[in-house]
């Protein structure tokens, strides 16, 4: 009995599977926290240790790039097909903050399996995704009897995606050189569901601030003081209040310019989508479907541009009560951006409606970390049906298209590295991004390995490097 | 010479103002703070602490009163004119919370004296005014030669005010028989400025509420979700926005119902104060005075009804970034009420107010914490009389009236022993009550001495005891 390709890589996949699961567990129990200072040596150690594992997967060059932050890993591994084209993955091996106390059932960073389900921070964002490229690749070469890729392949899996990735354009424009691709494979999207491959076309941009609020210059007495002087978390409260209009619209003046609209086929392909609100909800773990009038819930979290409040803090939060005017109050707020829409003005239009919000006796501060740009992918790009096409052998069924509402730096390698991106991703919307009891499916996860096998093979019989 | 009764008593006071000084910071040490749960040993070690000191001091009688919470210290010490008034001092020994890192230059339970000035926790509010009264009645007696006090002394300190007193109430209709007076005088308010002494007259009543909103199940990821559902954050910040109207008056509908209104007179009697606005913002340490509009500044905070936040709270408070949208909020309200509120009614008008607020798809719980009544004294009541000439005599000026932003039980004895309430308080607004450097001015403390131990024998010889 002959053995086609396919079977040969979900035979050398179920082989190899448990020394992969224990290597990426090992990976996961690194607790790479970008956004908390106290964890650097934790990034650091991430970074060597997946270079490490990615010479023994057979790269012959793996390297840990240092940034003036967190350090990100470069690999490659040529193909020793001249004609071949050279693939770019990212990733990012930076994860959450995450502790028990904030409603795990296990340790963050001790992994576990519990009904076929890998549970740690990481584990589906990102270091799973990033992960199955590694037996991915080796499957690919098992199945064809390559000894190289059939693409020349590039990793960059960087180290402060979880923090906004302040660093990675200007460590994408200093190694341009070396990354130079005709496509960019992004490893760190989700797709519709287990049952629903998908993939996505295109990720929201990300503009972060915090803003201060200073009152009193210290905390004053309430009975003293009380309803004569102005107060900072008011003054903070009606910041967040003000930001949407009773349309549910962002009320910033100009926060809409340049926003590439749906179109009605757009449309009509998001409501294609075997979407159920009450199921979404149950994802979301959430209690009400709301947001921007005149639009669906798929058109709200994937095309249209929102601002929400992640934090807010002032004053006495303990237990009991303190008679209190805080002395200061702050605001986290984050903006997600569409094609269209610029950072720089969201940045500046932010700044500006902020200082027209703040009442008088009340001093303000804001600064905004490094934002990430929007990203749409060109529906009709010939690489994209290679993707289409792999992720439809991997999971027997057909392919359709989302978008992602999340973002990431894909944005700055399309423009700096002048190349498409295309998303490839397995983690499902239940996976708890961000969330405690973050976790990959198993299954999937392995999908994702079978993905990459045939991807390869793929992208050089139907796409050749120009040179 | 003839040694006059005020120079015996300001000898008195002198030669034994270290030992005083010494033993108030002995009791300043102990962190009675009411408010949090690991500090009852240190509430019930202040109270015993207190009983003995004023065993100590000659009271023949002085007991630890149990209460479902933290304990009262109860003293008496009749005197041995039948005919003298009874009468009832209040204050209390417990404080609010402190910590060095909230902004204090020293240890906020390690007393401190820099400038003439005792830097502590309680050192104005109010161990500090409670204090003045043991070295007042032992002036008193050294001074007229007197063995027991010219009135009948009763001294109820209370270990739950900076909770709210949720059971003082409970206390005083427990123990009335022993508590009757023919006049309760509180020492826990403040008066105008060193220069200008100063009865107060009132005090605003506190309600206080903390308010809960739930969102999602747990915190989700702002990009996969953003947009889409409500923010429990932002409904927090939305309530505490729709607090005030455009006119900074409280929005809640039925908030101001009863409120007696400030007469021409009393607006004038304050218009009448040396008050420098420019002064009054540096001592509030805020730069703007706003409020409630139609109204000064001093009507604001003595006469007016308010609400303030005093903590809020939700989702990603620490360094860097989370984008997430929280899964839940809280808030922290207080709300003043003057004469003729009823916190009933303000807790009931606030309920139905809040439920009217929250979005579909956030659930809130809002909890009350025990009322404080406000209360008023009257103008013409003889015994404040007495009280004013003895402030009169220990600082050698005219006194005005005042009245006191800030809440206390005062009502509560008033409404339980029908007695009337006078203030002897002899803090001023810089003493930081509540604030980081909390502090009381040496010479002030001993000014309260010294008005106490004048003001027993005003009293017994102007206003005897009807039997």
């Amino acid at each position: 009995m002959s053995q086609t390709p396919d079977s040969a890589v979900r035979t050398y996949i179920e082989q190899h599977s448990s020394a992969f699961l224990e290597d990426l567990a090992e990976w996961l129990r690194i607790p790479s926290v970008s956004a908390q200072p106290d964890h650097a040596p934790d990034v650091r150690r991430s970074a060597d240790w997946l270079a490490a594992e990615l010479r023994e997967t057979g790269f012959p060059t793996a390297e840990v790039w240092e940034t003036a932050g967190a350090p990100a890993v470069y690999a490659e591994w040529p193909s020793d097909d001249p004609e071949a084209p050279t693939v770019l993955v990212y990733g990012h091996h930076d994860v959450q903050p995450a502790a028990r106390e904030d409603g795990w059932d296990s340790e963050p960073f001790e992994p576990v399996v519990r009904d076929n389900r890998l549970y740690a921070r990481g584990a589906a964002d990102d270091k799973g995704q990033v992960f199955f490229h590694t037996l991915g690749v080796r499957a690919h070469l098992a199945a064809t009897g390559r000894t190289t890729p059939a693409v020349s392949l590039k990793l960059l899996i960087e180290g402060e995606e979880e923090s906004g990735s302040p660093h990675f354009r200007a460590l994408v424009e200093e190694h341009a050189g070396r990354l130079a691709a005709d496509a960019v494979i992004v490893s760190d999207t989700g797709m519709w569901s287990e049952d629903t491959p998908t993939v996505c076309t295109g990720m929201r941009g990300l503009a972060e601030c915090e803003i201060h609020f200073f009152g009193p210059d210290q905390d004053i007495h309430s009975g003293s003081f009380g309803g004569a002087v102005p107060n900072p978390a008011t003054a903070a409260a009606r910041l967040v209040a003000a930001l949407h209009d009773e349309h549910a619209r962002v009320a910033v003046p100009g926060f809409y310019d340049g926003v590439v609209e749906l179109t009605d086929r757009e449309r009509e392909l998001f409501a294609e989508l075997p979407f159920d609100e009450r199921e979404w909800l149950r994802t979301a773990k959430s209690y009400a479907a709301r947001g921007e009038a005149g639009h669906t819930t798929l058109e709200r979290i994937w095309a249209r541009p929102t601002a929400e409040v992640n934090g807010i803090g002032g004053g006495y939060q303990g237990p009991g009560s303190k008679t209190i005017i805080p002395s200061s109050a702050m605001v986290k707020l984050s903006f997600r951006m569409v094609a269209g829409q610029d950072p720089a003005h969201i940045e500046k239009v932010v700044r500006d409606w902020v200082a027209t919000q703040v009442p008088a006796g009340i001093r303000h501060e804001i600064t905004f970390g490094a934002a990430t740009r929007p990203c749409l992918t060109p529906l009709d790009h010939p690489a994209l049906q290679s993707v289409v096409r792999a992720m439809g052998r991997a999971f027997g069924k057909p392919v359709r298209f989302t978008r992602e509402g999340g973002s990431g730096p894909a944005a700055d390698l399309q423009e700096v590295l002048d190349a498409p991106v295309l998303f490839l991703g397995i983690s499902v919307p239940s996976d708890g991004w961000h969330a405690p009891n973050e976790k990959v499916e198993l299954d999937l996860l392995l999908k994702g390995v079978e993905t990459t096998a045939y991807l390869w093979g793929d992208l050089a019989r139907t796409w050749r490097h120009a040179p």
